[in-house]
Order: C-alpha cells, then sequence, then structure tokens
C-alpha cells in the first residue's frame, strides 16, 4: 500500500481536518526530495500554521512509495556550475532546511511524523526532528550519505539527540538502514504499526494531543524544548515561572475545578 | 496488596534499619500528595539526613494503594482566593517542590524510589529525580496535568533527563501512562518486580549500596550530578581531580591493598 | 576461546591489513591493565595512526582472557611511597588516561572495541570511549571501583555519555556487572555476537566504514562530537558550514555523480 497520490499536483499539499493540519510532501516520483520549491513550501506552510489557532496537531507525510529521501542531489550538482562552484548556493540551501527544522521544533503545535518506505538522509532528519513519529512496520531509516562522500551532518545534530551515541555514530558512518522496530528501540520514533493500519494510528495520536487545551500545549511545547539546553538549576527556575504562569490561566483554572468535582471541563478557549 | 500503612499518623515516616532510612509518603487517603505539608516534612527529613552520618542509604516509599499522586490540587486551587489570585503562592510552592527535588539530587546518599500503584505529575517526577528506582509490574506512570490543563513544566525538567526526548514528549502531551516494564525500557526506573517482591528487592538494593565504603558513594554521586552537566574535556578535568582525592582517602588505600592481598577490607570509616 | 596471544611480548602489538589498524592490548597475564607503559604505549600508537593516511578504521581489543581489567593497581599502590604519598603520581596518571581517552574521541578514523571476557572500570570507560563496540555475548561489564573504596569518576564521564542516568547510578554504585545482551540494550556497545565470530563480526564493521570516503568519516567524526555538545542553534550553524565545506569535496563531487548516474565512483582519494 502507498498513501495515495493526491490529484493535486502542488509539491505540498495541506488538508485540515478537525484541527488537525496534515500537510503531504507531495513529489512521490522523486521520493519527496527537500528541493528549493519543497522546502520552500514547507517553511510557508508552518509559517502559516504557526499563527492560525485553528489548527491544534500537524501530521506530516509523503506521497508515494515513500516518506522523505532526502535533499535534491540534481538540484544541488546544477549548482556547480555558478561562478563559484555552488559554494554560496550550498551555503543557503543547509541554511533553509535548517529554518525549517527549527520552524518544526519552534512551531506552538505539536508535529506528528507518519513515516513510511524510506526516510534517509534529511528525510531521517525530518523524522528525528518531529516532536513525534509513527512509521510503518516496513520503513527503513538511514542517514546514509556517506555512502557517496556526503556525511551526513546536519542530520546527525537532530539523529543524535534522539538516538545513543554509539547507535547513532554506527547509523552514520556504515550508511545502514534501521527498521521501524530497530527505531522504536533506540527511540528514533514513538511506535510502529502495520502499513494499512499506519494511517490511523497517526490520526488517532494527533486526535489525542488535538483534544488537550491547546494553551497548555502551546507552553509545554515552547518549554521542552527550552529546559532541555539548560543546566538542571535553571531548567527549574525556567520551568517553575512557566507553571505559575500556566496556573493563571482561566482555562487552567476550570480544568482543574472540573477534576475535582469530577465533571467534564468547559474551556473557553480549547 | 498495598504497603501496610503506618499506625503512625504523621504525614510522613521514617524508620531507620541498618543504616538505611525508609521514608513513608503517609496520607493514603490522598494518594500521598505532595501538600505544602508534604513538602515541608520531605525537606525537613533530607536536611537531617544529609548531615547524619548513620544513614547510607534512603528508600523513598508512599503508603497505601499509591506511591504519589502529584501535587494538591485542593490546596493550590484554596490559594486562587488570595488577593493576587494566588500568583505568590503558586510560584513559592513550585519553588518548594524544586527545593526538595534538587535535595534528593545534593544528597550524599543514594535514594531509591520504591514506586507501587501509581506516580502521576509531581508523583512520576520524584521517580525522575530519584537516583535509582524499582517498580511493582502494574505500576502506572503519567504525567498527565496536560488533561486538566496544567502542563507537567517541572516533573519533565527530570523526566527528559532520564528518557528518550520524544518518548518524553508523548508523555508530556498525551497523558498517557505508561506501565513498569515500559518504564524499564525507556529507562525511567531500573527494574520491576512482582509486587509482592516490591519491597525486598529495593531494600537488597539499598543493602548493596550501603554496603559500599560511604566515603566513596558520596564522592561519587557528588561527582555524577556535576559531570553531567559539563562539556567533556571539563567533566574529565573535574572527575581526575575528584579520583585523585578519592585516593588519598586512607579507607580507599586499605580497600585496595585489601583487594591486592585477597582479603577482606577493614575499613576505620566503612 | 581466547584471542590467541600474540608471540611478540610488547605491551601493544599493532597489525594493519587492509587499511584497519588493529591494536591489541597485551598483557594477558594481569587482564591488560592500563599501567603507565600500557597508556604511554597507546598515546604514541594512537599519535601515529591520527597523522598516517593509510589507516581507515581502528580495532582495539585485548589479548588473553579479558579487554582490560582496568588500572594497574599494583602499580598505583607502589606510588604511595612516593613523599608526597603519590598525590602528584594519581593525578599525573589520571591526566594520562584521559589524554588517551580524548585521543580516540578526536582521533580521525573511527576506533572500534572488540571486547570479551570482563571490561572493568577504566576497561570499561575504553569501551565507552569508542566510537562503535561489539561484544562476545558472555563479556561482563562493570564500573566496580566502588567495591575497593574507589568510584570510577573517570570511567563515568564516558559511561554517563552512552547509557540513562539510572541505569549508570547503578553500574557506579553497585559495582554490578551486566552482559552484552544488556549492554547493548542500554546503549553501551552496538552489538554482541557468539565469541567464536566477535572478530569477524568486529573486522566486517570495521571493513564498513574503511570503504567509505576517508574525508567524509573524517569531517563527520570530528563534526560528530563537536556538535554534541552544543545547544542546537549553535549545533546547526556549524554543521551547515560542515556540510558546505564537504560539498566542496572533488571526491563528494564524484561521489554524487556516481550515484546520479548509477555508476560506481572513482574516488582520487578514497
Amino acid at each position: 500500500m502507498s498513501i495515495q497520490q493526491a490529484a493535486d499536483d502542488t509539491i505540498l499539499i495541506r488538508e485540515d481536518t478537525d484541527g488537525i493540519a496534515t500537510l503531504t510532501l507531495n513529489h512521490p516520483a522523486k521520493l519527496n526530495p527537500l528541493s528549493e520549491e519543497m522546502l520552500a513550501a514547507l517553511q510557508a506552510q508552518l509559517d502559516g500554521i504557526a499563527g492560525d489557532p485553528r489548527v491544534r496537531a500537524v501530521i506530516l507525510r509523503g506521497a508515494g512509495k515513500a516518506f522523505c529521501a532526502g535533499h535534491d542531489l540534481r538540484q544541488m550538482t546544477a549548482a556547480r556550475q555558478n561562478p563559484d562552484s555552488g559554494a554560496a548556493y550550498f551555503r543557503e540551501l543547509f541554511g533553509t532546511c535548517t529554518r525549517v527544522m527549527t520552524s518544526i521544533r519552534n512551531l506552538p503545535q505539536p508535529v506528528i511524523a507518519q513515516v513510511h518506505g524510506i526516510a534517509t538522509a534529511a528525510g531521517c532528519q525530518l523524522v528525528a526532528t518531529c516532536d513525534m513519529a509513527v512509521a510503518a512496520d516496513d520503513t527503513r531509516f538511514g542517514v546514509n550519505g556517506v555512502n557517496i562522500g556526503l556525511f551526513c551532518s546536519t542530520p546527525m545534530v537532530a539523529l543524535s539527540r534522539n538516538i545513543g551515541r554509539k547507535q547513532a555514530f554506527e547509523m552514520l558512518t556504515t550508511g545502514a538502514f534501521i527498521d521501524a522496530n530497530r527505531a522504536c528501540e533506540v527511540g528514533l520514533i514513538n511506535r510502529s504499526a502495520p502499513q494499512d493500519r499506519l494511517q490511523a494510528e497517526t490520526i488517532a495520536l494527533a486526535q489525542t494531543v488535538a483534544a488537550k487545551l491547546s494553551s497548555a500545549v502551546r507552553i509545554g511545547k515552547r518549554a521542552f524544548y527550552q529546559q532541555m539546553e539548560m543546566g538542571l538549576d535553571d531548567a527549574y527556575a525556567y520551568t517553575g515561572e512557566v507553571m505559575a504562569l500556566n496556573m493563571a490561566d482561566a482555562d487552567t483554572e476550570e480544568g482543574i475545578a472540573a477534576f475535582l468535582e469530577k465533571r467534564d471541563a468547559r474551556w473557553e478557549n480549547p
């Protein structure tokens, strides 16, 4: 089975249902590469979603046989014809890609990767960057740029913050693939599912998150990544302030009251 | 089975046996919440244990059906009647809670959580904060504040330093529980045991640590958390000094001599 | 089975085959301790390999029954006869050991530990320090200095950057051993193998890495450890530059071209 290709011929398709925005990388003939156009489309959609209060969770997936096979090597090779042999282009490209990755981290809403087929190089980086990931059982993950002499240096930033050092080093220097079961074991994804259950499992996870009080999830996602980069004492000083502010939210007051009164919460801005 | 409730009606019971201090959270009717009174009692006991050379290891457990269900929401809600709607109270409360958590980390003696029933929100934070943890097979762990609109921001500081990012993010934003087997897999606890073996397993672990040379364990615990927050080079410079000082200890000299002579060590200050 | 002891009576044996340098700790009667002489020999070999472009990967193993049992306690004890009771000696020894460990991290070539028998204290640190590790199924790993009153403070720097906090704390304070299967689960090693397959498995892994474009592997290994100590934004800024420079390599250009043309790469400096 493969995700049905959208009739739409745009490179990135956004579909919103019940507060869940699904972004589908839609260049299946080339395994959805992160070309200039794809990165620009992703950046535009992420920027739009960041300011859209109707969106409560995001699913990122790929059309066709694969999730994403990384950068567009043909496009990169063409840039070698530039007067500077592509030097400025490459620097700009990796900067553009980094902006997309950090926009996922900075997005107020949780982002879930729905992965199938292959997720390689910057495609594997996308999986590692998303807040959560669900994958089809037979998905293959790799940071295999080393096989063609281009070490996956930017993908490893995200990968090595998801899995152990020795396991990351092996993937990066051998170019070997791991399957979804192994990706679960090492912590790269949250869970795997049979391919015919992948979409349902991912949507169920997105719905679970989308059903929470939106302001609390936004506060929490932001604080999660902020405190990860602090020492323990700074992290506690910061998150203590975050929780005190969270308590001042009228909907949080209602949520706690409802819990104590054993009734459903009636949130003003759910 | 549940841990037999102590006849004592104090909120926190300390029992010392053979160098092991067991602290029992004792408010079972409310699932041992970290109320003002409980936090104050914990802080007082930790302060006392820190200066008590007879204590070689600490076990932290809960009376009744659960280990600990987090903060006392009724007490927090009552503070909303304050002129500032509780703002100062909440800030003070999270600061008080953080002092208890960092006191566990700073305590010279190792602290082992003996967990059963449920460990939720700040209760799960306690488990993550303890140096080691043993749990009954059917224990349920959760950082489920998000369900009532109060994201577990301070608990995540400890949680995200125990388990992988994606696994922590899922627990925090879905509010879902994990069982003891999964808690082992992700690294939140050291091991699980059938409920009727929980106390024996925890005591055995405490006895193992309590039998080591106390000065070495104290040196090591302190250095463990210090070096974790340093870059590699600083961590080595620091721990190199720690080991050189450790070598200067007369009991360490005796321990090494006894090992080389294949005999038991005769320590002056075991 | 044990690795056949080399006829050579030098304390550290280097054998080069097809771009793979194998370093064998060769003091089996004492379980290959990291004595002054062994550390000096390791440092000299690592310094030589660092500047030797023929070496593409390194295997580190031990002769006889064990990989390495840590420091040489008899030698350390002898230093207590010094006028300062060994204080300067111990400081120098741990500094020398740290230089060896950081030289493994800084070595341009990947280093793989081939582990059997036991790997304890600084021997376990060696395993944790190597970029990758393969171990015989019945290998026992421990940081058991606490048993003789000398906490494994420097080994824990490497160990706690490989495995989870609670798992590291337990090993360090109980002195308990873990087997190869558990070492895999917690992330201390990459894989285990039956003893009679250990060498073949390790060589196969080394050959896989040795077959990659050498410049890419060197760029990648260096960047791997550099970016691990940075915050996310700095790590991306740094690795973006690394990838842009990697793209400027003529062999990388050829590697990408060959991939797009579905042919084997013809590298000038493979």
